[in-house]
């Protein structure tokens, strides 16, 4: 007898997400979902913070209209979306009310999987969305942000999804999105959670291919007790995508495991988005190939593309090595938060302030609120030092609690302000897409009655928009040291910092 | 204490022969090899027959001077070459004496380990081979062609790597060249040789990526105890090549087993290769992604897109299905060969002849050899009426012997030949350059003088070479059925068959 281990399908989020800059339209995932809803996944990945903001900036697709066009199509299947706790979909922290809101419409809407996860792994930043969505009766995935540090051992992971199952997770999910999971720890967490908080809690793993192992870690980690794999369709995977569903498959034949699939609906499947993936082209990761360097430098590969731009705009090029060996510290001073959005450009942007101007003579806000706790709480101390340096840079005290607990009630303001918007249709679900991007929701409410963009439909002109923080290199022979100060503008998510730079 | 797992470097001979059409030149390797040489490899596989075939065909290059070459810059490593057992380099068999000569000038040239295999997996056709690698007192590493059928069981497989070693085999390697080698028969095989052959017995392990499970095949084969595993640096890796050296050494860490390979060293290569890999772009494999189809088909990709090459030149484009599903009926009728140069070809292309003119109508010279036993013996019996036919079309009887045994001594006329030709230096290489390619060497030998040409060097205007069996479209809608007489070529390995084909 085989043991069963059910798969979650990424294709329709994080997959097209992580390779062709999430611009895959609704209109080229529909034939699929006949296929996708038969194939006997345990659940379909298909929205998120990336896929929202996706639809509204460039698409012009409402993205709860996607949700009901997944729901209509795949009516055998489990929709999942991924959640940043607090954040909701988008850059800061909501008040909880709005936080309920969202989880009771997204519910209402289709959805069945809310994977509820905090960029710095502070379960109290997850505990309102996964109480929300326990109560509209859905399932919970209660979330570990995997990385690595002298700080993240076994143990605390182990005792981290304790956490989350006392929280009430329904499953407990295993996030590594940088391809840091190697088998061994893949396989020594697994077990660990399975002995600590009992063989019957689901475990949950999703893995990005980027360096090459992380099919070999779900081998072991099914052999640990792993009930739900993540995988991609093999025409949408590898490189910084996931390993391919197909070869998941094949690689259990005969061990004792076994997936439920039907081969011939992924060999559909397949087809299908391997026609799709060309019209896409303009929007290729540049990086399609494996990189394992991350394994020492912690610094994910759309990390240093970022860094590289910023350093490029300053004419310092050439200054790189001295940033990449700088961001293990900044991570060290901020105590070790693991690196994802939005804590990778958090700390890639301090480390380029750091190399240019002098270490921590200038902070950005972002990453002062995140030295004074307004983030939420980090594996380890935090450097005094930077934490003073950061009280007189943002002007306000270190907090240690939930820091949701500070913000006051605003759905009735967000709602006012959405509601004034030409072209908004008054709906929760309208309020809801203001309130997480209220820089694009203006201009998507005003336009969306044109209907959807299909960027990919032909062969597109448009060039790759820039990644967030990027911006054009600019001319110059970018060797030259800075020998004037210089004003330049940081994203992270949705706010642009005016910045001015001077030699140190 | 971790045990030590060895690894060969493929990025010389079948890493650049999957991906780029063995069209990388000697000039773009000679920068990576002290980095090889010091990275603590325990081989470097560097030649073989298709980057022999490729230097005099394409590149203008001495394959002797680019093994001399390796030789010189590699002086701490083994060097490997892939030799087809009784065909040497070549595609057909060669009488015993000019094996031995062979073998007896690459020991001489720097040759270290002599991966010695037979497309069929008789080993008679290896015997005189690995007899003459030993009296060099060099590595003989006996092959085992991996395969599926009902009759490829892992007993099977075992028992013919205790021929092997019966025959002296230094080594035992199991090649999986189609990526079918899926982890639980890896584990098993591995094991079976072990506790058959003596735990003593080094086996080595050769898997493509295509399938995308290999890497976890590899895992498991060393669990079972593979002592030497291929793998090719990450720049060139995948798709139809292998899994990334990189990769392999973080997947073991932690556990229990370890390599010595130099992480500083692989990313020198690394980068070295990624350089260097765009310059050939007009040679990339079309097929870079995962294909598991091959599990249930058992024909691989090449195959298939020779096929189809030679049923659009029929205008018979739209009979793939036909051919595809009459490829494991003619496999089975030809005894179960594996699917690997130059079986693949003879099945394939009778295949085609099958749907297009009816079943055994026309046979190709070489599927009749095939059947008459002038390839050496199957796993299972062949099909007595097909036989048959075989013996009326070419006009022979069937054999049992070794089929080298019928051969006379040739080294002489083959020198004499040789040396005749135009640029030919006399030495007993460039006997054995005309040997085994005597169409191409008489052009080769007259403009080595000229020296190397790198296809790669610029971006090149160069349309890739038709694959072997290959040959342009033809104009037409590829739709209608034959109606008349069609003349046609169809090429196998160097011979060139004009075949008349009229509807069955």
């Amino acid at each position: 007898m085989s043991r069963l281990v059910e798969v979650t399908e990424l294709a329709l989020r994080d997959a097209h997400q992580s390779l062709l800059a999430t611009r895959m339209a609704t209109e080229d995932m529909v034939g699929a979902c006949e296929d996708i809803d038969k194939a006997g996944y345990w659940s379909v990945e298909c929205w998120g913070g990336a896929t929202y903001d996706s639809c509204i900036r460039f698409l012009n697709e409402d993205p709860w209209e996607r949700l009901r066009t997944f729901r209509r199509l795949m009516p055998n299947s489990r929709l999942q979306m991924l959640l940043r706790g607090q954040n909701l979909l988008g850059y800061r922290h909501y008040e909880d009310t709005v936080v309920d809101r969202f989880v009771d419409k997204s519910a209402e809407n289709g959805m069945d999987v809310f994977r509820v996860f905090d960029a710095l792994n502070d379960v109290r930043n997850l505990k309102r969305a996964m109480d929300a969505v326990r109560r509209t009766g859905k399932i919970a995935e209660g979330t570990i942000c995997y990385t690595t540090s002298p700080l993240h051992t076994v143990e605390k992971f182990v005792e981290m999804a304790q956490r989350l199952k006392d929280m009430g997770a329904d499953t407990i999910c295993i996030k590594d999105m940088a391809a840091l999971l190697r088998p061994r720890p893949a396989y020594d967490i697994v077990k660990g959670i399975k002995e600590k908080c009992g063989k019957e809690t689901l475990v949950h793993v999703h893995v990005h291919s980027t360096t090459g192992v992380t099919l070999v870690s779900l081998q072991k980690a099914i052999e640990a007790g792993a009930d739900i794999v993540d995988t991609s369709i093999s025409s949408l995977s590898l490189g910084p995508g996931h390993n391919p569903t197909e070869s998941l498959v094949e690689m259990l034949a005969d061990t004792g495991y076994t997936t439920r699939l039907d081969k011939d609906r992924l060999l559909k499947i397949k087809d299908h988005f391997a026609k799709v993936r060309p019209r896409y082209a303009a929007f290729e990761s540049k990086i399609l190939g494996v990189e394992t360097e991350i394994f020492d430098s912690q610094i994910p590969g759309g990390m240093i593309s970022n860094m590289e731009s910023q350093l490029r705009q300053q004419g310092a090029g050439d200054r790189l090595k001295e940033v990449l060996a700088e961001v293990p510290r900044v991570r060290e001073a901020a105590g070790y938060p693991p690196l994802v959005t939005p804590s990778s450009q958090i700390v890639g942007t301090q480390a380029v302030f750091n190399v240019l101007m002098g270490e921590y003579k200038a902070l950005t806000g972002e990453f002062a609120d995140l030295m004074l706790g307004y983030y939420g709480e980090t594996i380890a101390a935090r450097a005094p030092a930077i934490i003073e340096a950061a009280v007189k840079h943002a002007k306000k005290d270190p907090i240690t609690c939930r820091p949701a607990d500070l913000l006051k009630p605003e759905w009735e303001a967000l709602r006012d302000a959405a509601i004034g918007l030409k072209g908004c249709n008054g709906s929760d679900e309208d309020v809801l897409t203001y309130a997480m991007f209220p820089q694009v929701a203006p201009k998507f409410f005003s336009t969306r009655d044109q209907g959807p963009k299909n960027v990919g439909k032909v062969p597109s002109t448009e060039p790759a928009a820039p990644a967030k923080g990027d911006a054009p290199a600019r001319a110059g022979n970018g060797k030259g040291p800075i020998t004037a100060p210089v004003t330049y503008e940081v994203t992270i998510g949705e706010k642009s910092h005016k910045v001015t730079v001077q030699p140190a």
